[in-house]
């Protein structure tokens, strides 16, 4: 069987574009593109022939049968031939309970899909091997790309620099100069990409890396590119999936720049097309008050949309007041009868402590989707007894410093009420015994 | 199919004691104990009835057969309830290959498996699952338990309090004061662990914590607990499973308290006992020059070894001058007819940079392992066209502070030759080009 995709406008305007031709927008109205799969062709296999095959196919291999993301093949990317895919290893991310904080939530179950437990540690490795591998199979077929290129100051930028190093394809990092410590840039420094640091500011950075990547052979790897969405949106089928092809009553996801929702979206639909999903999760999309332009827009119903310049906020991934994929996102919320919730720095680094508490080590951006959560729990959105996925976008580790602000209560104008410090004592055996059983009894175990 | 497995006497002291009781020595010669598998039960089972089972079980799910160590439960600890597990999703982790590197050092393969691609960022995951699961199943019994405790300045503490946190046990970690800092420390504080910081170095810790969990219900965690090799030994059934059943020529292993060698060796022999493995790989056990008592022991064919005060290294984790399990250590070396390297920090340094630029991104154990890779090769320890599997311990992220150090050439002592910085331009487009083609051209790829 072989199952075509192709590049389409989402404004529905006419023609078929090839995954393998270097084109970001849609020709006719200049709007953006998805990649359309041939639905009817998927759906010659029936339901439970696509659940055993998915099944069956573990993460005990090397290559590509190792992926999450390539491991469903058909349902991401079908025409990409084995010898050009890019893979890390990413994808099939712990899907794990926080029974405690349910109950103390009075959810029924409340799961975690740990996307940052991955290579470059971000969700982002989902998509840009999608990309890169593209982009491999592009070359290799004489196309005349000679860089892979993005605007990003984290996650995306570290995704594409250890997927293009991996692939031998050069990488460059566009970044705004002096607003980006070295430390900030380790990941795509040490994978080799060339980092540009312009004098501009990061829309300013945006601007050149789009008007470079028009006519030469520097191919755009930032979320205008539709490519990404393919591999991120295997995040909806893990999750459904290890749920035993379920869904939950809700999937609570982080948003800025809202790639991530739509890809969540695409995912989700793309199973109850095919019959291997039967029910409707709803999805609840968790925004920083500091960078809130879709929450505000969801308090109108979405009937209009303003774009904001975002403040500072801890969770600086999504510190996005403009976000690219806001109608994809939109589509996809009416779609899955969605709601958004705003959490305050305050919030999130309590949601986050909390989860923490339970084995989780969390970033900020997963601290706005647990504080976007309780919100919506004791506001009624979210009824009680619900079964809630998660998605954590980030591993702890990249956040290690705002994490121990917080435990040293030294975050600016916010108090740390779950903080935890070392302790002082002396190194004999009866005082230790001493600190040992006070602190026993402080939690009620004694 | 009940299979047993308890603790023995390493020393063949007679008697065999319950994993579930507490219990870390042997009580006749005060040696340390090991878990004993019955071996004649599992044997009925026969080669190709356990590598079909275990093939079977991927992780696209949740639980306990989500994680890489409980999958084989049978040959991990098979006496564990499932309700008992506490697991974070551990193993499982990426076999990554590296064929520019494996070519430029004359290799057929090399492959790196990916251990800090984990819940924590490190390979001491796969033992503490273990450890903590029988923790919780003795609790679960109405054992006299009321806190798991380590000494440890890193990973083994992360560990140990994400598990005891996952489990609601309370955690104990002893530390030196004021050798430790904060941010050394997120982890554990996160998790909401004990934190000790005792006015003492870290032998005086060891001392302290050996002390409290002789009487009172501190159960303690540090590697003379034997229960974690049953654990770690997993890293040596997913190398062995995810390469076919068969085995590289040899496994390079980073070599610190020498727990993970024991524990590799220890795994390769089930597989091999049990007829799933056929060859024997051999064993190259890496050391940093700062830290490097098996590697001199090496050189007199393990006649003698010398404990010693080991000097500071980049590779932080492996600085130990006297190995708790160099006994074990030893006998799988000589078993798997082992060799043993050391590596300079120069040397470590080039070495990770080397693999970042392939996409890796390394600590500085994982360096020392490539490093002592690329001199056995030059001395023809390891042959020419070898197919190579290295353990890489810990994530990259772990160590940002000194990799970003390295790219801005600010390691003391040592010289960064592939270090990589920002490069300042004018937001400028035909600027840019000029940049970028500079670039392209000096890659030789225009």
């Amino acid at each position: 069987m072989t199952v075509e995709s192709w590049f389409q406008c989402i404004g529905n305007c006419e023609g078929k574009h090839s995954i393998f031709d270097v084109i970001y927008k849609c020709p006719k109205c200049g709007g953006l593109l998805e990649v359309v799969h041939d639905l009817n062709a998927l759906q010659k296999k029936d339901a439970s022939t696509w659940q055993n095959l998915f099944d069956q196919r573990g993460s005990n291999r090397i290559g590509a049968n190792s992926s999450g993301v390539w491991s469903k093949k058909e349902w991401v990317l079908p025409t990409i031939e084995e010898a050009n895919i890019v893979s890390m290893g990413e994808g099939n991310n712990p899907l794990l309970s926080t029974p405690r904080l349910a109950d103390s939530w009075g959810l029924s179950n409340l799961w975690i899909k740990q996307c940052g437990t991955t290579h470059t540690g971000s969700f982002k490795d989902l998509g840009m091997t999608a990309l890169v591998s593209v982009v491999k199979q592009i070359i290799s077929q004489g196309g005349p790309i000679q860089a892979v290129a993005c605007a990003s100051t984290g996650d995306t930028s570290a995704a594409l620099s250890a997927y293009g190093a991996a692939a031998g394809i050069p990488t460059i990092v566009f970044l705004p100069a002096n607003k980006i410590s070295p430390a900030q840039l380790v990941q795509p420094l040490a994978n080799g990409a060339l980092v540009l640091a312009l004098d501009t500011d990061f829309d300013g950075c945006m601007e050149v890396v789009v008007e470079c990547t028009q006519t030469s052979g520097i191919y755009l790897a930032n979320s205008m590119n539709s490519l990404r969405v393919e591999g991120q949106k295997t995040v909806a089928f893990e999750i459904i999936q290890q749920l035993g092809w379920k869904a939950p009553d809700w999937i609570v996801i982080p948003g800025g720049n809202l790639g991530n929702v739509s890809a969540l979206g695409k995912g989700l639909r793309l199973m109850l097309d095919l019959g291997v999903l039967q029910k409707k999760p709803r999805i609840l999309v968790a925004q920083a008050e500091a960078a809130n332009p879709l929450y505000l827009s969801y308090q109108n119903n979405f009937n209009d949309f303003e774009a904001q310049t975002a403040d500072p906020t801890l969770a600086s991934a999504i510190r996005i007041g403009s976000p690219v994929s806001v109608d994809k996102a939109i589509k996809e919320l009416r779609f899955f009868h969605g709601a958004v919730e705003q959490t305050s720095e305050q919030e999130l680094v309590e949601a986050m402590a909390a989860a923490d508490r339970e084995g989780m080590f969390t970033c900020p951006q997963t601290g706005v989707a647990l504080g976007a959560l309780k919100k919506a729990i004791q506001s009624g959105v979210v009824e009680q007894d619900a079964s809630v996925a998660l998605v954590s976008t980030a591993h702890g580790l990249k956040f290690s410093e705002s994490k121990t602000a917080y435990h040293m209560d030294e975050l600016k104008d916010l108090k740390a009420h779950q903080a935890n410090s070392p302790r002082p004592v002396s190194a004999n055996i009866s005082e230790v015994r001493n600190e040992i059983e006070r602190y026993i009894d402080s939690l009620g175990t004694a």
